[in-house]
């Protein structure tokens, strides 16, 4: 099976989308997930243009079977390579490639850098030698390479010349303003092919909406990586969706993109790194998203039931999805039994408990709940309509005061009073928000009756505020991840109170930790 | 130049989508909508599988550009066609046209409505010829035409030939798990034309993202007709965009789907639809979207400044949309010049006050800031800098008290002393989180100052956790939407405590409306 690199650029150019903003805590947690899903390239930064990109950079801990590579200018014009501060910049990131990006367009040369045509062939030749000379690995990210080829062919070409005259090992074919035809990208890639016989990588964006019909038809014509971010997003219209390009080169053009096993998390993937993102995947998003295998029309169900290749085109499971079926209960159902067997193997698809715990999950996913990924509230949900939990405490009350001006250097105090064991204990604390305030009191609380609760500490906070437009009195959701040194674990509330959301989140975090650690010292 | 015809289905296969369902009203507006713009057909219903339809097209008035069409099947198999009951609500219908759909793979015929491949010729053949014979226009959609023509070329081939001896008016093509591959749609298209010498339609899906690259290169091999839906709603994962192919193929292939002075309408009839439909229409849908002509990148803004075709494919306003300058840390002085000089025209890029400016939004990004979008956050803070700036009102106090169990039904109660012209005013609220008991107790104190705010009100309110893995001690960022009921702005508040935050963005969005109003009437 011939191979196509994938190169993901979520990092650099997908942080160009409106509304995208990284950390380099999530830049370091997104590299990971792309990491693992098995990608050859991951682009995370523009060390010239944000400092903050080299902090990621020195982090950033060998990877498994990504190539990290950072992205760069040329060399300005008039300037020697070695006293650009840009090219400096990029030297300081020690990854082993580098994607350098010049200007393919004659347009761009002479009327937005303002430069001759001979010394931006300088500026490219000499920018990627000098990365060569310093033992990187180069791509040249040839701009607006589509339309200097349609509009003066002859100097576009002579710009990927240039580039292979300074060693590059991939020229990228970018069609950076993202409306190139189908057909003309099909030739272009074909004669540059013929003409270089160099490594071609293909860049393109989505403003016409055909950046994967374009990555698709040009590795029909020969090119062997595509360019893109995972999620499709990116500047305006965001990049050519990996996530479809992956899953389409690999289940329908016979590609290998991703090792075959990776390919069932694809839509987990995806996920993580949407909800890291913060980016609503759309239910619409092909092969990944909720509605991609999703079937509403009666004679459709009709025909999935009989056959499921009659309306699907292939397996949900190939990409890690599911089938579900919009007007019928018997969705979800298969999903819930794995987890239902966890605890009770003897339960059967059709028992009624099964039936009880898919009812109870339909009607939270009504109130707004969301159990992707939040497996440790799951499991409590189960336990409960199974009759096999008791709680490990009871709340008799809280109470948050938050105030402005402050109160010494914290604006909120939490004062909370639970009971186990029948006995109450109250506590309280200070913090940097009410939930902060309100985590470290029940902890205080709690360590009391059950010691173990000393070690365990929130790694992760998450937000989202739920049909927004009725604004603060909508619903919130919660997401916590919670760790106690050796397993790590995700839980989930919802309620229109912010405050009241985290509790029950952090509740079912410790609630938890206590039935994994001790099922048998229950009050 | 050639005319292509768009047949919009939003409201018969667009209602398949998940989470749609349209009243009849909401179809009545559509299909004004729709009209106006200027497409050639509109299908909305299926009156045999939903009897509200009925309604609809009894109420549908005359239309000045589009022909309605209702959809419905073959006879079933055995049944003589005057006997079938589907086809007696679609003759009820009345409309100009039907669309009457059958099945071209022979799995179908044999698996999924299990009748012989004879029978099923005749099924589409005798259908069609009854609609004819009663004066109305057929096409005749061949159901799963691609898969067919892949697995049984002469069989699918034969369900068109009974279409036209049937004397259907155009044969569609469907490809209806939407997995067909570009290079296999262009040679079907291209023989089927060839063969049949009719009008042709294609009608893609978008399993694998290609749905408007699909009925782009079908327009290519000789179809004249491309249906789906104006947002790309549909089944699973939709159909073709009508928006994105519409603007492609008249702008970019020189076709003629709407009247020239329609395509300028594209952006707010695709935003009116997806308002009706409940649909939230995508940032980066390409033409349309909000983002679709925005530019973060310092480069891209830079270039567009000096040549706006050097980083857009068209003119904004050719469908109606605008270009927007983002200000993020990756964008430079250049978009920040462009708001001061809003404020004040005498200043330039290189005047201290911008440099000023640039250090404050960088420090604020710093902290974690975020300003896309956030214009009115923004404008204050330039106010802010060039001192033209004096603040409508002093918070004194606020106090949140947020408690479980709640008191009464509310879980939260806000008191906020506030001052403006050298008096205090104090007031209380409760609400249904934190934010939403400050929110109000603001507006109840503010209002007796400037009776004006009583017209303000949040429409959004969105919060992103940042550096999420130092969890509840994060920093919190909130972006509040408010509108006075003709205007809306946007504003942005950071703080480790989401009230602190909240209330930052909350005064900004206050202090924003009363500049916009009175200012001459500050205290």
């Amino acid at each position: 099976m011939k191979r196509i690199e994938i190169f993901d650029s979520t990092l650099r150019d997908g942080a160009q989308g409106e509304g995208i903003s990284f950390s380099v805590e999530d830049k370091l947690s997104i590299t990971a997930a792309l990491d693992e899903l098995g990608v050859s390239y991951i682009e995370a930064g523009n060390p010239g243009s944000n400092p903050k990109d080299l902090e990621f950079f020195t982090r950033a801990t060998s990877l498994r079977h990504a190539k990290l590579c950072a992205f760069g200018s040329t060399r300005r014009h008039g300037i020697r390579v070695e006293d650009d501060k840009n090219v400096r910049s990029l030297e300081k990131t020690s990854t082993p490639a580098v994607a350098i990006f010049g200007k393919s367009w004659d347009l761009h040369v002479t009327d937005v850098i303002r430069t001759s045509l001979e010394e931006n062939i300088a500026m490219i030749r000499e920018t990627i030698a000098y990365f060569k000379s310093h033992g990187r690995e180069v791509l040249f990210d040839a701009e607006h390479f589509f339309d200097g080829y349609a509009k003066n062919k002859t100097y576009a070409l002579a710009t990927l010349r240039a580039a292979c005259e300074g060693g590059a090992d991939v020229l990228c074919l970018c069609d950076t303003r993202g409306a190139t035809y189908l057909t003309d990208i099909n030739a272009a890639v074909m004669d540059v092919c013929r003409t270089f016989g160099k490594r071609l990588a293909i860049h393109c964006h989505n403003d016409t909406g055909m950046a994967v019909a374009g990555s698709m038809i040009a590795v029909d014509a020969g090119a062997t990586q595509v360019q893109g971010t995972l999620l499709g997003i990116g500047e305006r219209c965001g990049n050519a969706n990996l996530a479809t390009v992956i899953a389409n080169l690999q289940t329908k053009r016979g590609f290998s993109c991703v090792p075959a096993e990776q390919l069932t998390k694809l839509t987990s993937t995806v996920r993580y790194v949407a909800e890291t993102a913060n980016v609503t995947l759309p239910g619409d998003a092909p092969y990944v998203g909720g509605s991609a295998f999703a079937h509403k029309g009666g004679m459709h169900i009709d025909g999935v039931m009989k056959l499921p290749r009659s309306f699907e085109h292939i397996d949900p499971e190939t990409v890690g999805n599911e089938r579900r079926f919009l007007l019928s209960e018997v969705s979800g159902r298969t999903t819930v039994l794995a987890a239902v067997q966890r605890i009770d193997p003897t339960l059967t698809k059709d028992s009624p408990e099964v039936k009880a715990v898919v009812a109870r999950i339909k009607e939270l996913e009504f109130e707004g709940y969301q159990f992707e990924g939040a497996q440790a509230t799951v499991e409590l949900l189960i336990r409960k309509v199974l009759g096999v939990y008791k709680p490990f405490f009871e709340l008799e009350q809280y109470k948050i005061i938050g105030e402005q001006p402050p109160v010494g250097d914290k604006s909120d105090t939490a004062v909370i009073r639970l009971r186990a064991f029948g006995k109450s204990e109250i506590s309280a604390a200070q913090g940097d928000g009410p939930v902060h305030a309100l985590d470290i009191a029940l902890k205080k609380a709690l360590t009391v009756f059950y010691p173990a609760i000393k070690h365990v500490r929130l790694t992760d906070y998450k937000v989202r505020v739920m049909e927004s437009r009725s604004a603060t009195a909508s619903k919130v959701r919660v997401l916590i991840e919670t760790t106690d040194g050796t397993a790590s674990w995700t839980t989930v509330g919802v309620s229109p109170d912010i405050i009241a959301a985290s509790w029950i989140a952090l509740v079912d975090s410790i609630e938890y930790k206590l039935t994994k650690d001790q099922p048998q010292k229950q009050l």
